[in-house]
């Protein structure tokens, strides 16, 4: 698909057609275009966990949200057939910064304008969200609760060096699919958003 | 062009031709598709400051870089006829998620797992990265050093409540365009940071 139109298309899908799985080559290409994500000193401080058997999925499910009665947000979402967990890792980009050609051996986070780790894995996120659409598939990126994080890794073994900046699901958009309220509020425009010379 | 050579296409470009200015409706592209970025809640806290006058860039620069002869990063650099720099508003979020509909009205950060206001800013520069490659344009995202961040802000009456998550330089690639050292490190493939259903 052309590129403009991938852009204007991304939207999040929250439900997912449970009987159409993921196929591998298109799974691999969503990890082949994440790992294409720039980072800040090619440091590359990320991974993800894939999860697309009904068992893995389901330990996510429970791991990540409050027990009971599902409500319709979750009882959509969790239709979708594949599930991918960005992670940053900050040791690999303080580690990075401290050889020889960036020289900041102190590791000292305060060097740092904005957590580039967090941030370089949310474009991988956005790589995916957008090879979704060129693929045909809906995709949406929601966070993990903090209080679920340590639940997170030890369903699924994640050491602490590695946080989730959330999780992309992934599948054919579902009948029940429908927009977000907060779509309500508006898209602000260029002009109400950008400042020309000077704010 | 089709949105898989887009992606494998893109990386940074760290040197100008200072004599081919960018158009202004491609500028506008670039920021047309800055602000189809996903947001936490569709907060949409992001500001983008364009530089385009010579004037305008050397007060950027002299803002953000160290005084003195200039090395030969920033001589390239300086090249570039275009910079837009993605600001992040955390206010924004706050606010935003204090709205009934999601209800944290105790503004706690602590709630927030990554914070997605830095994400989505850098979400939307990926996504002026990318279209620079559709425009047959280089750009190179970068960081401002936070002990500029004061000078940039006093440079331009930026808002405290706004912060840049860096810059993005743009132009049509410039003959002493090189690549940078630490791509010598080399991609980490799939299967080196994909976990698949458990770490």
């Amino acid at each position: 698909m052309e590129f403009a139109d991938v852009v204007r298309r991304r939207r999040m899908v929250r439900d997912y057609d449970p009987d159409r799985p993921v196929a591998p080559e298109v799974r691999e290409r969503l990890l082949e275009h994440a790992i294409r994500a720039p980072s800040a000193g090619f440091s590359q401080g990320w991974a993800f966990l894939v999860l697309e058997t009904p068992e893995e999925r389901d330990r996510f499910w429970a791991a990540t949200t409050d027990g009971g009665t599902p409500d319709g947000w979750l009882t959509r979402m969790r239709r979708a057939p594949l599930l991918i967990v960005p992670m940053s890792d900050k040791s690999a980009y303080l580690e990075r910064y401290a050889e020889p050609d960036k020289g900041w051996t102190d590791r000292d986070e305060s060097r740092w304008p904005v957590p580039y780790w967090d941030v370089d894995a949310g474009m991988a996120a956005l790589l995916m969200l957008l090879t979704a659409v060129d693929e045909s598939l809906g995709a949406c990126f929601f966070g993990i609760p903090p209080e679920r994080v340590a639940a997170f890794r030890d369903a699924f073994g994640v050491p602490g060096s590695h946080r989730p900046v959330g999780c992309v699901s992934v599948g054919y958009p579902g009948a029940e699919d429908r927009r977000s309220p907060s779509l309500r509020r508006g898209r602000r425009g260029v002009e109400e958003v950008v400042h020309r010379g000077r704010w």
